[in-house]
């Protein structure tokens, strides 16, 4: 497996590879989830590159950069342990050796679910991926499920600037008792990893109402609100948001139909976690 | 030489091409600058690929997207003694059949210079041909000095993003008067026509002082402004700007250097002219 750290070595890299290559951009600290996408890359690609990059353009003053969990040396291991043919584990100067001028955004839909409480968020996203696309040039990437609006404005960005490159979704990997894998779950303290599932089970929830014939969004939405304040403490968590939309345009739903998205992001403790399904 | 006027077709074609291959992005109504920028092409490639595609995204409210001249048989007569390998002339709904979410925009040096008058234009630009990089995928691209504005942006967004793409600006070509060729050329009655030299004139004037000695920039832009107003009669013309800047971040600068640029823009007629030197 070979670790590169500039951007140059990783072009001359790539010129030495052969067939598809399949590539996960992540910022380390993996778990099962992460492992999912090496899997599916190595039964579909070539040659596998993972990136391992704590993006700073993509958080927030307030939000959580110092605090992010990094271990370079046991990620290595799981990428060995994957197959993995190649880590890009560039540093901040590395990927912006000045003043950033160039921003690649997406418009509309970054500004709803998430970028509500992130409004700068997406566009850090969307620039470090293009920037990355444009550094491994990939045949196809692969991004979680778990982040929907994220791979749902990937995708957007990649069609509307004809890039050359297939965007598959993996589906959410989850602890035995249904907390979506995160790396931030590490922020939460054993209480509030206890109430942690409630997200997933509100979703549960939701889809067997949903099975059973209700389409009315508000009602969906207030079932999810009342099973989670039932079950977090308002001293260790509250509502972000429980949002019921198309997953084209993140555009809100009244009447629900089968392909909407249901997704929700609850603050608990520090950690602020997100979740969603697809009906 | 082929004429391709889909996305996918020009994806299939281009993985036909051998060695390397140079792109000449136009709007078309091809005039000497442009084949210069063929030619130069030719030079150093073994695949030639000009695009025409008047692109609306690029165009303010009020500005001259319906009036820009169009004659695809000429352009397409010049493109075959330019010895062009494919021109790609998609329509305006092939390069954008929905509504378009994502920008690639570069900050600051997009709000100088033009960008004051055409406060929407470079982001329309770095855009549309982020899109076409990604569509031809060249190894180099021409573009000429005569949009020195646009040269600098689209470097910066071509090295912002990591693209393995060669950005080529090529001198300015010139009518024998030492008129700048440019389509919008075409909007001139006579008496505008014979007042349009008057930009190179005025940077040649500028270009001379500085060689004899004079750095100060206020007095040289004085001297360009002069030579314009005594020229130009108030009815026909005025003047939108006249910079001088460093040609990395477009600083203005008060004591000129050898390597800063000086630009000027003047209204003549319905015609927006722009021309610049290099000192």
């Amino acid at each position: 497996m070979e670790i590169i750290k500039t951007i140059e070595e990783l072009k001359k890299y790539r010129k030495t590879t052969e067939g598809k290559v399949g590539f996960v951009p992540t910022m380390g600290h993996l778990h099962d989830g992460h492992l999912s996408l090496m899997k599916a890359a190595r039964e579909e690609c070539n040659n596998v590159i993972v990136s391992i990059f704590v993006n700073p353009t993509q958080f927030g003053p307030n939000e959580d950069l110092d605090a992010y969990p990094r271990d370079f040396e046991r990620d290595k291991r799981l990428c060995e342990g994957g197959s993995v043919d190649c880590i890009f584990y560039p540093d901040v100067d590395e990927m912006y050796p000045r003043e950033e001028l160039t921003i690649v955004r997406v418009e509309r839909i970054t500004q709803k679910l998430c970028g509500k409480t992130r409004p700068t968020h997406f566009q850090g996203v969307t620039t470090v991926v293009a920037k990355l696309f444009n550094i491994v040039q990939p045949d196809i990437a692969y991004f979680g499920q778990k982040d929907l609006q994220q791979s749902i404005v990937i995708k957007r960005m990649a069609e509307d600037l004809n890039m050359d490159i297939k965007i598959k979704v993996c589906p959410i990997v989850r602890e035995k008792d249904g907390l979506a894998m995160s790396s931030r779950n590490s922020y939460l303290k054993e209480n509030e990893r206890k109430a942690a599932p409630v997200l997933y089970e509100s979703l549960q929830k939701a889809k067997g109402l949903f099975e059973k014939g209700e389409n009315n969004a508000d009602k969906i939405k207030e079932t999810i609100r009342n099973n989670i304040e039932d079950k977090v403490k308002k001293e260790i968590g509250n509502i972000d948001y429980i949002e019921i939309f198309d997953t084209e345009n993140i555009d809100d739903v009244k009447k629900i139909k089968k392909g909407n998205a249901i997704a929700l992001a609850v603050f608990i403790g520090k950690a602020r976690l997100i979740d969603n399904i697809i009906l």
